[in-house]
């Protein structure tokens, strides 16, 4: 066991490593923008697919709302951009939400993010994985499978570390940027030149249009949208940069917003130019096709898209125990949240991650359609808190920072913008699936509050004045008595170095067999008198219990002292062949107040 | 828990009881006896297959062959009632061999016992729940989990207790009694009065028939063999028939021989006279309609065999957890076999053997022709053993039994017979699967003697002898400290109680954390100076122990004692909010030797 978690996840690393395991920012553009860049795999499509519903001519809209949405993610960014300044230690919307709207706002924004972690590794593994299938058929009854396997290598290659994750993610994310910018460049080319022609016939519009109304035009702007997921995630991991920490989290941010909306916009344009509708072949796969043909480069591009959709899942294992752990450490979590593994990073998180992303796969049978309206909701609830939280930020420091209305202003036209957006994707996508999200929301919002109230009791319960004394109780000692040999004499002569006043009993199941005790016992003389407890049923628990429950009203003693010998064999088979007695009376003892257990090992020479 | 299995099993028994948990005759027929009973639903079928291989013509040896079986089964029951005589405490064929032929031999009986026991529950219930299947095609794809359903249905049964299983047991086995005789009187009747006739076509012998060879017609023979099965059952169980056990076991046994043979006689005989042939419909079912035609009366004795074929599984729960508790008594087995449950049966070994069987059924997904050739070479095997150990028991005892001499000769007919069919059926279906159960019997038998092994070796380590004094033991204590709080203060108080010399430690892993536990403890002053232990790796019980190993070269004292204080939560889901770090501690600390750990509960209030 422990020899293959050293081959998996590498050998431990001393905690004074810590702080010398950060990113270069284009390790952190790979690891914490591959989410927000994949989106634009299928931002296109989404606005098409919806705007496709009033007909052929409504696709004009396309690019209008492309550059509505560029527009929000420059606002987005800008936005957490000033987050990222103002909250160098890492500032995610939890963070910013909390300690500027308060308690209720923040654990909003943190349960809205968690969940959506949790879907874009769901959403993220499938679709790449779907991208695998449709290349490879024979593959497709076999998708859980491969998507398992795809979260499973994710939940292992973060265990090893931050450090090795950049490594391992930065050759795809890499692949994916230049091949897709490089076909954006020969198709605009092409398309000046007059040499850009579609390879795919345009499939008939709906035979009953509904009409083009501004509602279908928010729903296909709210659509697209699914293009900012992911945005939050460098401003949450600025710990991870290297010093000057915000300065180049800030870089890497509008890195990431240059790129994902060059990609986004050139795509949208490509397709609207070339006449586009979206049918079984994806819009990418079109514009890729109509631009290199069906050669190298087409497969290429194609590779890469996929396997930066299983990447984006990375952001969020960079994301989510990060988050967690912070959660943790406020104590609305488990605290074993905050607690950093063998490699530095936060195991358990990840771990977690890993696990509820599979049950969700597992569920939905590894089909991103089913998943997509879950998606994004909590994306857009995150937003809007942390903005607004930024707003507040802004007002409370306007006596030392004069540029603060301008700062105040960015933050609060994108709070009134993501906000909308979020009523828009929440009302269109409701009765799709968005409902689940808008009840899990304040349910694991009511989870935190158990967890913190629970930990609040305890550290009460646990509390203490320094003035305290600390005494000897008083206590008795009972050894529960087998047989007479010499893991019974080794626990008796411990027993002896406990106190005065010992208590061997004999639970009797057999009384033949008790009477040869006593008469060996009288022979043996251990200076202690043996109690005979009878068991007409059998059992070696309960009379031992009722036998303790006794002696204590009896002796008007509070503390319990039972002693019980434990074989330990050499070999684990060897624990099959006996009765496990002692683990029976730990089990039974470990509920009962007042009751110390002490374990005395007989190690079995063979 | 609980109440769920007292719904299932029944309220516990008092061990006084125990003697008054016995069977009547009728009962103790329909407990034992199911598995030779149901044997006629298919020994027939057996031997023609086998004969068929040689043409058509070879079906008339089916008579000969039969009464040749039948012949047989008398030598085994007379030879099994001079054993119950001999043996009324319970004279299987492992106590048999073992008493008389010596240790080998006797676990060689055991192991094929056991390993036929169970056989005969996945034989058995695959082959009723195929009869069901053939009935109710629709069932067909949950053939395994109605398997499993019955096996769980039986293990119930049987951990209720003896008497409920007779009742359980006893209208299905009367059924198939009656309705099978019923059905025998009434064909030779018609066939008689010569209103007999099939109501199947035979079908064509094979085009190119195989020699009609001594070896064809021995495998024949071995085939029908099947039909002894479980004839061993009811010398197994005589102490659960009532006084006089060996008169009452022995009339039983005469009883199932008589109604065994008459029955699969009176099949043979129809089978014969209606000139039928095996094909897809089974030979008891071509019977059943030519003689009763397709009314109620046909479903009713189908019905019976269904339900017979699934009960016969129930004699392997009467036979292997008694078998299996005398071999554990004796040390050849886990001890805990040889336990009686709440209800006064041996529930481990009825548990054991559900889910051995429920294996095999899932291994061989519920298919009964593929289970067959490993059946019944274990049975011959032991029968063989028995009745050798018989001959030598009659040899001993040839000074006080002036009838030793036929008593011998009886037994050895019967050892001579068992022993060439038990060549016969392991040389002819040694490919088939035979060799599988060949292989496994001495791997069980060196199982048995490296059990044995250990408990000798265990005896031997824990052997004490009497003039022994007890003495109290010099001891250190070592108290983990992770935080200044009441559970912490009350360990302390728990410790002092129990020596002078206290060494509190903490383990490290926040150096600023550290440092203000320690002001905090020079304050508090407990009395014991707090020992700081640095954890570069992050890890609790690496370095603790560690720490131990050096305190015990240091102090020179052997046996260390580590008190942990021990969080016990109000609800179980609280578990997961605490670190567990004292179910770490034991687990770590278990193997250690001269190492005792006392756990110290402190009861959350919250």
């Amino acid at each position: 066991m422990s020899s293959l978690k050293r081959l998996l996840v590498g050998e431990p690393l001393r905690t004074e490593r810590l702080a010398t395991e950060r990113l270069t920012n284009p390790k952190a553009l790979a690891v914490f923008s591959s989410d927000a860049l994949s989106s634009v795999a299928y931002a296109t499509e989404e606005i098409l697919l919806t705007l496709f519903l009033a007909g052929s001519a409504a696709l004009n809209l396309s690019l209008p709302v492309a550059f509505a949405i560029a527009l929000l993610f420059f606002v987005v960014v800008f936005s957490y951009r000033q987050t990222v300044f103002a909250y160098p230690t890492g500032g995610g919307s939890y963070i910013v939400a909390r300690s500027n709207l308060g308690l209720l706002p923040g654990l909003t924004a943190g349960a809205a993010l968690l969940i959506d972690y949790v879907l874009t590794v769901a959403v993220s593994v499938s679709s790449g994985i779907a991208a695998v299938t449709s290349a490879v058929p024979a593959l497709y009854p076999h998708r859980v499978a491969l998507a398992l396997l795809a979260v499973a290598i994710l939940v292992a290659g973060n265990l090893r570390g931050v450090r090795e994750s950049g490594n391992l993610f930065s050759a795809p994310t890499y692949l994916f940027i230049v091949s897709t910018l490089t076909m954006i460049a020969l198709g605009v080319f092409r398309y000046a030149t007059g040499t850009l022609a579609p390879v795919t016939a345009p499939v008939p519009p709906p035979a009953v249009p509904v009409p083009l109304t501004t509602f279908l035009i928010l729903r296909a702007f709210a659509s697209g949208c699914a293009a900012l997921t992911g945005t939050e995630a460098i401003s949450n991991g600025v710990q991870a940069f290297h010093e000057p920490v915000s300065r180049n989290a800030a870089k890497t941010l509008v890195w990431m917003a240059v790129l994902a909306v060059t990609m986004f916009l050139g795509i949208t344009f490509l397709a609207h130019v070339l006449g586009l509708t979206p049918q079984t072949e994806t819009i990418i796969s079109q514009v890729n096709r109509s631009v290199f043909g069906s050669g190298a480069l087409y497969y290429v591009t194609q590779a890469g898209t996929m396997l930066i959709l299983v990447l984006a899942a990375n952001t969020s294992f960079a994301d989510f125990p990060r988050l967690a752990s912070i959660i943790g450490r406020d104590g609305f979590l488990p605290r074993q949240m905050a607690n950093r593994g063998d490699r530095l990073v936060f195991s358990n998180g990840i771990i977690l991650l890993g696990v509820l992303s599979s049950l969700l796969i597992v569920y939905f049978e590894g089909k991103t359609h089913s998943l997509i309206p879950l998606y994004a909701v909590g994306v857009f609830l995150s937003f809007t808190l942390s903005q607004s939280g930024m707003v507040i930020h802004w007002w409370r420091s306007r006596k030392e920072d004069r540029q603060w209305l301008t700062h105040a202003l960015i933050n609060g036209t994108g709070a009134i913008v993501t906000g909308v957006v979020f009523v828009v994707i929440a009302v269109t996508k409701f009765t799709g699936g968005a409902w689940v999200v808008v009840v899990l929301i304040p349910v694991t919002v009511g989870l935190f509050l158990a967890i913190r109230r629970h930990y609040d009791a305890v550290a009460q319960d646990l509390r203490i004045s320094l003035e305290t004394k600390v005494k000897p109780v008083d206590h008795i000692i009972v050894v529960p008595v087998a047989g007479i040999h010499r893991a019974v004499a080794a626990t008796m002569a411990y027993a002896k170095s406990l106190g005065p006043e010992i208590h061997a009993v004999h639970v009797s199941v057999d009384p033949a067999e008790t009477e040869k005790l006593k008469a060996k016992w009288e022979k043996w003389d251990p200076g202690v008198p043996l109690t005979v407890v009878p068991s007409p049923y059998r059992s070696l628990t309960g009379p031992l219990v009722r036998y303790i429950d006794g002696l204590q009203r009896k002796e008007k003693v509070k503390f319990v002292t039972v002693v019980i010998a434990e074989f330990v064999p050499r070999h684990w088979w060897q624990f099959l062949l006996h009765n496990q007695s002692a683990l029976w009376l730990q089990a039974a003892l470990h509920f009962r107040p007042h009751t110390a257990i002490v374990s005395v090992p007989f190690h079995l020479k063979h």
